[in-house]
């Protein structure tokens, strides 16, 4: 199939077809959107993005140095060594080769520099890590002097997050799952441009634009069955993925102020509550004397 | 099989059979141990518990009715007509059936004393009904002088009301959906004795004991794609249901203050933060000067 463009069609969304270029922009467009909408990235600052050499960091990197100039950021890398063997040193060399392509100014630091890697740690790694990426990239965003730290967490990596958090009493999300989260005390703001984004999308950007990616997996990884599970429910229910991450920013709570229903004297947080609408909709005859 | 007391089991559970007689006991036990667990009803409360004829609601209302002395509660029941054809008449006839059997008080409210009834509503027919169902319960127990109206609400309603309303953003849930919301304003406390039961439990006891109940759905039941949707994820992540109920109510933030890591100065809300402790666990030299 063609793109509306004449080109070779890759991917088809929706009714239309699209080329590597016309799917490209698309998704800088959506990316941009999603930044803008969410006040993601702010016009002036200096953005350090983080980058493993997966699939989402790589469009997410390769996304922001595009649209540097119409965001009005700076962006530069930083790639964490976590040092669990070959999987660390090809991580750190797509990177290398990523920033070099794209002529993004990188920085590494070696989890070794504190006196451990994650291959020393037999238990819990995931837990382990995490936080030792969240410190790295924090401590160095500040003693740096970057605005913000900008992951590439991507919609099903926070829906699962907020499922797992759901089941497991951690209500830590409701902050920490935002796609910003403003600096205080010594933490640096925090960002996830693709916040909106599947991680689909995000291979299909990377693939389009040929960008150098490590495919596999961390031989650490999770259990997926929480990310698998966005996927079942998504199936069933479509748009519960938009919905839950729609829902999760809207989410103060619209309490207002009760007072008595001007019919009835019921409790209400309108002028009339609810109940004496639909009696004045739907009903004939009021029977109950008020 | 045979139950332990020696009688004909009618039910497997973990790796018991059960009789009727031992698995209604069994049940009443898991009721009270939630009501008590969670502080659903309190002693010396005159409790109005909503019942529409359905297996939760005739569960609940049998329960409760075998623990009035127990839990030191006095209860009666409140039926809602809603007009809703020959289902609303069965319903009815049931509820005066159970209450009758179990000498249980009975107050029957028609909603067509309030000049319309389920069946005038075309659309969004179950948003009207939920709200005069939640309008006359508080209405009349507060006009009636009780304390509390309970409501048959099954472990699998709550939770999918909690990822409906994730998906649709409607955070309400966070009081609503909880096991017992003290009074404030006009409301009533409301309490969800079954909080932690599941429906196949309520009907297995319903069976056992023999209570007249309707078994048919509302013929205006909505879409009960939330509800499997729980099915689907409890089988896949077993112990889903569980966790997010116990999750809703220890739902309070622990944020505590923060303050500098003793020995990097790093924020955190212990004395040294969990990256340090993970340096001094895992780390065999310390490189980095702090």
């Amino acid at each position: 199939m063609k793109c509306e463009c004449g080109k070779n069609a890759i991917e088809k969304i929706g009714n239309r077809y699209y080329c590597k270029e016309c799917y490209s922009k698309r998704y800088l467009s959506l990316v941009e959107r999603s930044i803008r909408r969410y006040g993601i990235l702010k016009r002036g600052e200096r953005v350090l993005a983080a980058v493993s050499g997966g699939k989402d960091s790589v469009a997410m990197i390769a996304a922001l140095k595009e649209l540097e100039d119409k965001l009005g950021i700076k962006i530069e890398a930083l790639h964490i060594n976590l040092g669990i063997g070959e999987y660390s040193r090809k991580s750190e060399e797509v990177c290398r080769e990523l920033c070099d392509n794209l002529g993004i100014s990188l920085h590494v630091v070696n989890l070794s520099e504190y006196g451990f890697t994650i291959s020393d740690v037999r238990r819990k790694a995931c837990s382990v890590c995490g936080n030792a990426k969240r410190y790295i990239m924090n401590r160095f965003a500040r003693e740096q002097g970057f605005d913000v730290v900008a992951t590439g967490h991507c919609a099903e990596d926070i829906v699962a997050n907020v499922l797992k958090n759901l089941y497991s009493g951690n209500f830590e999300w409701s902050e920490k799952l935002l796609p910003r989260i403003e600096g205080y005390f010594k933490f640096v703001s925090k960002a996830k441009p693709l916040y909106e984004i599947g991680e689909k999308e995000n291979l299909l950007f990377v693939l389009s634009r040929r960008l150098p990616f490590l495919p596999e997996e961390c031989p650490k990884a999770p259990d997926p069955k929480w990310k698998e599970l966005v996927y079942v429910i998504e199936k069933r229910i479509p748009g519960f993925k938009r919905g839950v991450l729609r829902s999760l920013v809207k989410r103060e709570r619209v309490e207002g102020e009760l007072k008595s229903c001007k019919i009835c004297g019921e409790p209400t947080s309108t002028e009339v509550c609810q109940f004496c609408r639909n009696v004045k909709k739907f009903g004939k005859v009021r029977k109950i004397p008020l």
